[in-house]
């Protein structure tokens, strides 16, 4: 019998780890968290956890968006955010070796001392683990370009349901003996193991980037704008959408005047060699369709560029409650997808603002209520409207959820999406790994 | 009870399903051929199998290169090479739907009517089919730039053991609804399903590319300066090695002199907006390692300069009956892995020479003995030879297959590199989506 790990049940410790940002208010606290600071303490804890049927709900920085690690009624929370060491940056093969509580901008910057870049960015990439990107298969601003977390995981060392450590994946970029079980193991949200570590592909550090906004006059005008830029040859590595009524939040906190130039703003961003004449190619095409665009000229304008996309979701919080949503659609469905959100908000009477990465068809529709304490439910007409805003991702080819993961917060709807015969073969991989359920049951598939 | 589907119990086909390019000969042949043409022949073949317990052993076009695709003793061979319309290439999405059996160069002509590229790019792909470079996650000589198959593959449609089809994944580029399903089928070699259609990402055709050869006294000079490239900033989309065994045999098939220029030679080509700037700071660093650098002036000097690397398998089949290897290792290795597997080939009194993607770490050191039947063995110092490279690229840290996959060839080995606990937890997954047992049996893991 393995020994009780050592959990915290006070009052701190339980409210905290019973919510993340997504506003989920949901079922009881948990039992207790246990705060690992070692690979043995996982495996005592999941061993014990197995041997006495208690759920085990895995967390890192508790900055996830779907209630996928927060703790519920009779389960322990495993916090492994202080497994943390960045272990190894390995300039010749360009690769990191890291723990899982490693905050994903701190894995960049070492990278940065080397010349090379942790190309995946989430939108939290200040705040959020390298664990807890792995958990959600985390995508970000340069995923059209560079892929997603899953993309850049090269080997995993996973703690199983009972307790033992496998390493799977390898260290060379290719290779292809067995069955791909870095993918099966990034974005399952810690239903099938606790990673707790991670082998990392880096790439190099571009060696210039290229900034342009585009105003244009309307959100279906920018939308549609993005498709011309595909079809023009050019892959930025960033191409951001934000809407009107985004851009007079970000004016009504910043004082700015963007809403003035126009109903809808693109922010693009080329890298690499051949940056600047690539961005050349985006600006024209954006200008043949009328838009205004500004090139910046130092990359203190390109900084001053990307920082209204950045001031998007604080200009929002300063509004009231979020409940941050996180469809992709068909990049040709875009600006359809934008004008049915605007009309759903309109029929549920709720206030939704709409950016997203547009390159890569993914969209954040932020549905905002009035101010309300953590504990309040959300109200019915912003789940009404965020229930709308799936079944339009799935009736236009997409998903309901980009890159923030399925969590408690979208369960419902994870076998809409998937269909009963691809959610029964989820359902039984699932209990595969972790045949008495212990692992974060409520969530994901 | 489903009716039994209709075999071709001829000698002819028979004698050819049992074969791959591999050179393996193995174990009697099949008991014979189903044409598939459709889907439902899938569907049907494989409820018939799965209900009398027959082997099915998937096949495209038979270039495969470990023995994964051949018809053995009492197995019935489902051929898919018939079921190979382009569906549709959409250009506002940059994607593809395909059926299996389409030649991987059909598909990436088709993209480029529309500017756009089907990035992998296996050495097989005018022969090799979509089905078969999923099966075996094929990679290619723009690995290290665009990745592998696996990255380009957004959904599937999959005949599961039992004959129910489901579709898997979506065709969105981003999506986390569930486990990642496309990622395991992708590579698993016809052992959890039949792949029967696939949507696949394309990716803008580069504006231009720059091209040049480098020749240095030997191939751990080579190797070593491929590392010094990665460390430019440089991302070549391109980076073979050649040694100068294989150099030797190009210039006694071709009557050129490539050999006089160094013991070994680098392809390098670079491509995009900014390709001329990065192929020469790739020039640059290659000169100041003392390398004989030539850049192609004109787009036939370029392709006069990749057609030496074209040009070596062709080159050593010239000589003998060749075995194929595929290991990869870290890149920061591979210059001792060259010295090693000349030193082995010494040992073993076999013709080695060494080849490959060196960008990722992938050479394919090729086996010469001297010529003979497909149906004989091969020769025992070969066999020796090929076991001590693999178990080289293990100790250093590598795979004993990069992009052609395990099949019956290196089925041996897959557990070592693996190790017990991972190949067990592999074995698991394959019994859960083949309980029967039905398909390739023998292959993989």
């Amino acid at each position: 019998m393995t020994a009780e790990p050592r959990i915290d049940a006070g009052e701190e410790a339980r409210d905290a780890a019973a919510r993340d940002r997504s506003g989920w208010a949901g079922s009881a606290r948990p039992a207790g968290v246990v705060q690992a600071t070692s690979v043995d303490d996982v495996r005592r804890t999941l061993a014990w956890a197995d041997e006495t049927g208690t759920p085990v709900v895995t967390r890192g920085a508790g900055s996830g968006l779907a209630a996928a690690a927060v703790g519920v009624a009779g389960a322990v929370v495993l916090d492994v955010s202080g497994i943390d060491r960045i272990l190894e940056i390995d300039p010749v093969e360009q690769l990191a070796r890291v723990e899982p509580g490693v905050i994903t901008a701190s894995l960049d910057a070492a990278a940065a001392a080397h010349g090379l870049m942790y190309a995946p960015d989430p939108g939290s990439v200040g705040i959020s683990t390298i664990g807890g990107n792995i958990a959600t298969n985390a995508g970000g601003l340069r995923g059209a370009k560079y892929g997603v977390t899953r993309d850049h995981v090269l080997a995993l060392d996973v703690v199983l349901a009972d307790g033992s450590l496998v390493r799977v994946g390898r260290e060379t970029l290719k290779g292809v003996t067995g069955y791909d079980l870095v993918g099966l193991f990034t974005g399952s949200e810690g239903t099938l193991g606790v990673v707790v570590g991670a082998t990392l592909r880096l790439v190099p550090r571009p060696v210039r980037t290229a900034t342009a906004t585009a105003f244009l006059p309307s959100a279906a005008a920018a939308a549609g704008a993005t498709a011309a830029i595909a079809g023009s040859g050019a892959r930025p590595a960033v191409l951001e959408i934000i809407d009107g009524p985004t851009l007079e939040a970000i004016d009504a906190l910043d004082g700015s005047a963007l809403a003035a130039r126009g109903g809808a703003c693109l922010v693009v961003q080329t890298d690499g060699f051949g940056a600047d004449e690539e961005l050349a190619l985006v600006a024209a095409t954006l200008r043949s369709l009328g838009a205004d665009v500004r090139v910046a000229a130092t990359p203190e304008e390109a900084e001053s560029l990307l920082a209204a996309r950045r001031r998007a979701l604080p200009a929002l919080e300063a509004r009231g409650r979020v409940l941050i949503e996180d469809i992709a659609v068909p990049r040709g469905r875009l600006a359809h997808a934008i004008e049915r959100i605007h009309a759903i908000a309109d029929e549920e009477r709720v206030d939704v603002y709409v950016f997203g990465h547009a390159g890569d068809g993914n969209l954040h529709p932020i549905i905002v209520t009035p101010p309300a304490g953590p504990s309040d439910p959300m109200p019915a007409e912003a789940q009404a409207a965020a229930d709308r805003i799936f079944a339009l991702a799935i009736e236009l080819g997409g998903t309901i959820t980009a890159e923030h993961g399925v969590g408690r917060l979208k369960r419902a709807w994870a076998e809409r999406e998937l269909g009963p015969e691809v959610h029964a073969l989820q359902t039984r991989i699932r209990a595969l790994l972790d045949p008495r359920g212990i692992l974060n049951p409520g969530s994901s598939v």
